[in-house]
């Protein structure tokens, strides 16, 4: 059994202590959050503080806190010498201070506590100072997923830039489609086939020869007709970066 | 059985031509393109022509060729009275010359010709001049889709519009994403569980319900890290100005 505290009562936390709970093989000892509004959504069972000098004592404490916090309550934490580990995707190994031992286990998912996630299916990404350490952390990153891999501070640091581009950048062109629709008494459900579509097109291709559209074709016209319509300056921009984006990528200089 | 000449063999007519072939309701009694090469992707046992002036019988034109177009070769049937529709999302009805009768029929995908597509399921929306028109639309539209829906040229060209940032604009941050993977030894097949739950979220929640990521937190500090360690300047531009359009929609100015 790996006793666990968990630090921060975010997104990731939530969904890292729903899978805990669902295993036999972590016992969650204590949630710490420096206010107490949040441990609502956590189970009632499990022991809450809001004070670093009231943590028990575990084999794991998990940082799952913004990325700016993990370097001040790591530096703050009462105790040493025990594994603390965060999860952050853009945070180096050694943002932990070094009176403990440290580690990362970053999920690559999006987490919103409306929805629920497969853990066993989150690619997590996992580091360690030594290799105690790290079999350590792989015995814990083993207990949510099937699907582990270690890598360096840099490489996550790469890869949680492409999962701003992949995920976050990417529901937000989902969110100007939804008022676009909006504004012209469209559903937005009829994007959905097409939004499928796009995202089961590169299991089977690369994105570069899954890409379609005027930019890709070339077709001004109707490039300069959408630029032309969009009312939102924002909006305009990103349209005129993205098809410029395109064409280099496609080598169709203007 | 509706009779059809397909004009153009691009992805659009490529995909329409496959769908009408797997039903008894729709006759491709021929296709035309200018030129020859494409005509290779079409069934042999179709007749095809680079002549405008060969133009055999049938019930409907369809037109599927680049929007620019549409307003010549619709000019230069040799023909008149006879139903001619385009199949494109930014082209008024107006586009197709008014010696014949005119509609639209406009399948909302992404049609690539490596990749299958259950046309089915496909979203339709279809425009004519007047109701007999629309009735023929509507019968040729049935044919390939179970989701049909009667809409005007402006509001085409707004759901184009919101298609190019969903699909067409998606798929270049997928390929941004790949291209960040590559860059730094990580096979891009780490991002698709993400990718996938990107999309799967969007089914239960509104798009910015589902947002999440450094620009919705407000956390400068990585957003600086990542526009600093970007090395292409389109990327760096992509990534400041999404960050302050999620920001924006948000509302937590800077």
């Amino acid at each position: 059994m790996i006793r666990v505290v968990l630090i921060g009562t975010g997104n990731v936390s939530y969904h890292l202590c729903k899978a805990f709970e669902a295993s036999n093989a972590v016992d969650i000892v204590q949630i710490y959050n420096r206010s107490l509004e949040s441990f609502k959504d956590f189970p009632e069972h499990i022991p809450k503080t809001v004070l670093l000098d009231e943590l028990m004592d575990a084999d794991v404490y998990v940082v799952a806190i913004s990325d700016k916090g993990i370097k001040e309550i790591t530096y703050n934490l009462p105790f040493e010498n025990k594994l603390v580990i965060h999860t952050s995707g853009s945070t180096g190994l050694k943002a932990i201070h070094s009176k403990n031992n440290a580690g990362v286990l970053y999920p690559l998912q999006t987490f919103s506590k409306s929805k629920t996630v497969d853990f066993s299916e989150v690619p997590i990404f996992i580091e360690a100072k030594n290799e105690t350490d790290l079999k350590s952390v792989t015995a814990l990153a083993e207990v949510l997923s099937k699907d582990i891999h270690i890598i360096n501070s840099e490489q996550r640091r790469a890869l949680h830039m492409a999962a701003v581009f992949t995920c976050n950048f990417v529901n937000h062109l989902y969110a100007i489609g939804h008022e676009i629709c909006d504004a012209n008494d469209l559903p937005f459900d009829v994007l959905k086939p097409l939004i499928q579509e796009t995202t089961e097109k590169i299991q089977s291709l690369s994105p570069k020869e899954a890409q379609t559209g005027p930019a890709k074709r070339g077709d001004q016209k109707t490039i300069k007709k959408h630029i032309k319509s969009l009312e939102n300056k924002d909006w305009k921009k990103i349209y005129k970066l993205l098809s410029k984006s395109i064409k280099e990528t496609h080598e169709q200089k203007l």
